[in-house]
């Protein structure tokens, strides 16, 4: 057993809760689930029937359920709230934290968002949803949640305690106390733990730091993940234009986002239009990839009518055909490695950007570089196996030009659609390769026809 | 302005700056760099020589200064240490937490280890960077700090926040303090929140909850990194075999360890085999890409060579030279698509491993629908431009064969990869685009060697 106190799920335990629900045995249920981690009860639940785990869920209270349904995937939950009636999802919104609850309300049809509202009987919580449903799921405002323990700058530690113990319920999790002013300005902060260091009559004032890092209600989610990491905060306070403390955003769900952006990417990468995962529908899958290896099919079409107009070329040098792939497969190679690069620099953007032209000047130094020891290699072996001279110096100075070009394609088009707010992980997908795949084609036959006296 | 209280960095203040190092002018440099974050003095010094820096770094407080070296990347800082004493090293190493003094004590020369360590005049300190380095870096006790509060379950709450004002120095952020047996065996954990809402004299035993989550020293980072995910932890506590609390891991350490593994996986896919940077030297970013091109390369020439094979064919249909980078082309894509879902699976493992069999059967259904889909369209589109029958049917069947096997390709080797213990992400790479490039060509001259009759 590699943690403690993690639930170690079996498929004997899976078989006699099946059993359990089939015959209605609450005492086992109840007795095996108590204490148990909802996120470990989200793993379990995904081993039955919506219709069995709405079951559980009934039995189970109401704080361990609404934590259940939060730690479920969105596409899951989505199925699993289709059981429950608009009143039966308001009391459970009631449990969770604002932020979370937002999230499951934004998943829910239209219809069904005012029902669940109109339900809920926590004045305050309703109020905090309807304010924190005006953001955009992908900023600042869209991830902070409304609980949160703030104070005065005039108050006393006491005082501090006594609001920490009034809203000990609401708020889960404390890892700071934010300092307001008397119109709600955000001003400072205090750890718990200086709090708990310091005398009880101390003022706020002389205990709190005024250099708290704190992002506005509009920042995109990507760079207030940038902040949370390089400053290593585990909570960040989220303030609107005039200063006011709005909310606060935890390392939790900021965790999320990063996971979820490095999936958004790799699928960019390979090509893959939706979010979907391997135990998605033979439908939905097909769906996601489709539409790029269709964008590859004409590309490959394309490069068919091409090479078509050297159709005599071929026939006279037929051994022209046999590079194909090198080049294809070349250009798409070095494309690749040189979006990921500029990928990488991008996600971790520096200061002061390079300067365009010291870049350029360095991508084109390491495509001279590769270039040479490519179409060098590539030059030998063909005269080792005895290929024709002009053949072998028609495929390695294009091998030459491809690599030159595809690095300077691969650079420039991240770049250009990062500037138009694009995600320039595209760059790195099937586009780009197939375009490469073109231009290497062109490169390759005007070469040709410039050492080939013949033709 | 996007965010309260960052350092704005301007190109005027590193002017500004450099005039002071060059004269000398320590007065401005403390006054404007006191109270800024070193997260941003280590942006900030990017701009300078090593030289430069280490004259700002010493004019600053040892705290900040150590703080400085901790945030910068691993990179840069080995060439920043270069310029300091073994003496100076271990007084920086003072000020930081264990888990990050151990990681710049791994990166310096072999033989500066031993004199900064012997250099350490904090004995505890010394003691505990010795205990962390018996830990493989990859792990959870090369992850963790060896700073903590623990308090044993028989004292009152009075006596855990006179612990707590002993270790505030050396413990900057507190989130739990660890209840632990007279063995040290670690029984479980009290939140900051409780303690402060709690009596003064209640004891420990009476607050403590025993579900706590812990993880072993020998846990890899990866595993490490999805339980704090899973449970929404900010800190865990690392224990031995024994179950003895050994130190405890936070959640940005954790941030970090999410943020390296995915750009190691985009450089896997891209067909990168070191960590290259943009701003890394054209020597060191021509050896990262350049073994991946060359294998690439030896690809192409292998399928240059099998395409020769078949050069009485091309000279009788040299239509069918127009059609190998659709091919090629088609089955990269799907390949990639292919892994990079089986990647995403991979990361997020679920319980219960879905069988074999029925992994195989979506994929194959998944595949059967896109080829299906882009052997139609291509079959139509050939005729539509009037290609000879014969060849369209060629080429159609051929892309339905690579879009099938592609599939199966793109989805076995990750998951053989993984079993094996490498990082199956290479399966994304330009590995497997040179192997379906050759299995793609066969089975299109296959094709083409059954159909027409004449060749």
């Amino acid at each position: 057993m590699e943690t403690i106190n993690q639930f170690e799920l079996s498929r004997e335990y899976v078989d006699r809760l099946q059993q359990a629900i089939d015959e209605h045995d609450k005492r086992f249920i109840v007795s095996t689930l108590q204490g148990v981690n909802p996120a470990d009860i989200s793993t379990l639940l995904l081993e039955f029937s919506t219709e069995d785990s709405k079951y559980v869920l009934d039995i189970l209270d109401n704080e361990t359920s609404a934590e259940v349904i939060n730690d479920l995937d969105e596409d899951i939950r989505a199925k699993f709230l289709k059981n429950f009636e608009s009143a039966e999802i308001a009391t459970m919104l009631n449990e969770l934290d604002s932020d979370d609850a937002v999230d499951i309300i934004n998943e829910l049809p239209l219809k069904d968002r005012e029902e669940v509202i109109a339900s809920l009987d926590n004045r305050e919580k309703a109020d905090n949803i309807l304010d924190l449903l005006r953001y955009e799921e992908d900023v600042a405002g869209g991830l902070m949640a409304k609980e949160l323990i703030k104070v005065n700058e005039n108050w006393s530690v006491k005082q501090c305690i006594e609001e920490i113990r009034r809203q000990a319920e609401n708020v889960e999790k404390i890892y700071s106390v934010y300092v307001v002013s008397d119109t709600n300005k955000l001003i400072g902060r205090v750890s718990l733990k200086r709090i708990i260091l310091a005398d009880d009559h101390i003022q706020v004032k002389e205990l709190y730091e005024d250099d708290v890092i704190a992002v506005e209600t509009y920042m995109d989610e990507v760079d207030v993940a940038e902040i949370m990491r390089k400053y290593d905060l585990e909570s960040v306070p989220v303030v609107n234009v005039q200063g006011k403390l709005m909310g606060r955003i935890t390392i939790d769900d900021i965790v999320d986002v990063i996971t979820e952006l490095a999936e958004e990417e790799r699928q960019m990468m390979a090509g893959i239009s939706e979010d979907v995962e391997e135990d998605d529908s033979v439908w939905m899958l097909t769906r996601a990839r489709l539409p790029w290896l269709i964008i590859g099919m004409f590309g490959g079409l394309l490069g068919a009518q091409f090479i078509g107009v050297f159709e005599k070329d071929i026939l006279l040098v037929p051994a022209m055909a046999f590079f194909i792939p090198l080049i294809t497969a070349t250009g798409g190679n070095v494309g690749i490695q040189s979006s990921s690069i500029v990928l990488q620099s991008l996600a971790s953007k520096s200061v002061f950007d390079n300067s365009f032209v010291k870049r350029m000047t360095k991508v084109i130094l390491v495509a001279l570089l590769n270039g040479i020891v490519i179409a060098g290699i590539v030059m030998g072996m063909n005269l080792i196996l005895g290929q024709d001279l002009t053949l072998a110096l028609v495929v390695s100075i294009a091998l030459f030009g491809v690599v030159l070009i595809a690095s300077l394609m691969g650079t420039i088009t991240p770049l250009i659609l990062d500037r138009f707010g694009i995600n320039p992980a595209i760059a790195s997908g099937p586009f780009i390769t197939t375009a490469n795949d073109l231009l290497g084609l062109l490169v390759y036959f005007s070469v040709a026809h410039l050492l080939y006296s013949n033709l």
